[in-house]
């Protein structure tokens, strides 16, 4: 029996996160939405129940056995410690503890025994560390992973609902012969990729390229893996993809690679049908195609993924860490 | 005094050759425009004057001094060399000429000096090499290129008016609720990225990720050069973008690498305001943005670089190329 808090309920992740714990039958005796005072007194409607949105408070965790926070950051730094002093675990899907050394960062299918031990705040990863490490973690199992190189396709579902409804603006105005206008991101991304995704730091990578760094790093225990990004946001509803290019430590010949990705959850190879964005779309695996000989590594690999950013990049895996730090297991 | 024919006129291409020839006063005195029996017969207004379009046979290019192809590799394999008897100078935007030892292989800025002593025949490269070679070249000059690892963000126009066509029905029905229909693109195009361009051959790599590794070799003379390249066609109206991972013989700081292009004709840098297809569409440079080092290749950069790939990309390489041929200043 449990009781279960979103923090950011109304927003893209928060409402993935409500639909996740629907269909995977989370054990959920009280469903608590807290939210910033701008969203609260909303009315959500989840799994058939409406739920009023209550502001997220310190006092609003009081009872509260599993927290699960899509906010920013900020709200994740000043809450997450109160929730887990009112004896709550906190799933967090911010930047905030990720790099903190008592807070796991973790991929079920990859780390997951990261969880055992936690000290009450688990960190979600960033939705492209997540992406590529599910996409390159058999292969580095099978090969030994050296260097990679990584350009990303990032669906605008991933910058948040206001951010969506932005484009959509910006479709219509595009269509009605306007110029369309940018004011959450920096540039109209209506019919365009903007060649950076969060802010340009003073090395000249953007946050999220470092994120990616820092991140796989710690997710496949790798602290000194070589990876160098561009991220870049495209026209897309949801799914981030990514092409990779990878040098391991010893060869690894396409066929094997294929081999490499059989029995592994969460993860599949379609060389087929080649996987796109919209293919993969409300869907949980992660899928893989285009695996060939790299031309510059070698040894080395190039492949293609693809993910649903606000499912297994973002509310699938903070449901599936709760699983499995509550050891409940997912029917 | 001359007559210029213009091949494959009511393309995408087409349209934008018989632009650019007039922008630039390319010296025209009797303007043939050819196409396919489905074509034959349109009027096409150019620089105010109404030409009706003929069918492309070998003797329609008699008497024409200079034959720019905007066909397919078909059709230049098969009339090409007919014009050219007859006396024409060709310059051809397919693929088919592009590796033939007789045939320089172009970019007017880079090795126009490969323009004397022709054959007949000169080639404009692909979009994508013009693209990434004009971007290169002056890191290169600088560093000693080595290694190159591109991805690519590609618009639709680049396959043609017929896809942007489709793409917009794809949109239509897309804001209709209903499943949009893809038939020249293997998949929608429409809020999706697609990752290949062109047909995937044996080696799983596509026809557009092998041509850009051997035109980006013989324009930049370097035979042995490496390239790793994943094509990926985006839906963006017109200039194509790339995110370039370079590796170099001798080190190059990024301040250094943005002094490499000062005085460079046709290619500049802008770090403040980054350049997004929707900045670049229409215009005839290539723009690069976002130089820093990288992460993987040292000594090496990252760098991204847009350009309109229907006019530096297509037309506007193809009249460069006929006006250093033809010994005519552009005004």
């Amino acid at each position: 029996m449990s009781t279960v808090a979103v923090v950011g309920a109304t927003g893209a992740v928060g409402m993935e996160l409500l639909e996740v714990l629907h269909e995977r039958k989370f054990p959920v005796d009280e469903l608590r939405l807290l939210a910033s005072s701008r969203s609260a007194g909303t009315v959500i409607t989840a799994a058939g129940q409406d739920h009023e949105v209550r502001l997220a408070t310190p006092d609003a965790f009081d009872g509260v056995d599993l927290a699960l926070f899509s906010a920013g950051s900020g709200t994740a730094r000043e809450l997450a410690p109160a929730a887990r002093k009112r004896g709550a675990l906190v799933v967090d899907n911010s930047s905030a503890f990720r790099l903190e050394p008592d807070c796991p960062l973790v991929v079920p299918e990859l780390n997951g025994d990261a969880i055992d031990g936690h000290a009450g705040i688990i960190a979600n990863p960033n939705c492209s560390a997540i992406l590529l490490t599910m996409a390159i973690a058999p292969l580095h199992a099978s090969a030994g992973l050296k260097q990679l190189v990584v350009c990303t396709y990032q669906a605008v579902s991933g910058a948040g609902a206001r951010a969506m409804d932005e484009w959509e603006r910006q479709e219509q105005a595009d269509a009605a012969g306007e110029t369309p206008a940018a004011e959450l991101f920096p540039a109209v991304i209506a019919r365009n990729v903007i060649p950076w995704v969060q802010a340009i730091e003073a090395d000249g990578y953007s946050t999220e390229e470092t994120k990616l760094l820092l991140e796989t790093r710690r997710i496949l225990d790798l602290p000194d893996l070589a990876l160098s990004a561009t991220c870049v946001r495209v026209p897309v509803r949801r799914a981030h993809a990514q092409a990779i290019h990878a040098s391991f430590e010893r060869p690894i010949a396409p066929a094997a690679a294929r081999t490499a990705f059989g029995g592994r959850p969460g993860v599949r190879v379609e060389e087929n049908t080649l996987p796109t964005p919209r293919d993969v779309a409300g869907t949980d695996d992660v899928v893989v195609g285009r695996i060939r000989e790299d031309r510059v590594f070698r040894p080395g690999l190039a492949l293609w993924a693809v993910m649903d950013q606000l499912r297994k990049g973002a509310a699938l895996n903070a449901v599936q860490i709760a699983e499995r730090a509550m050891r409940i297991r997912a029917r």
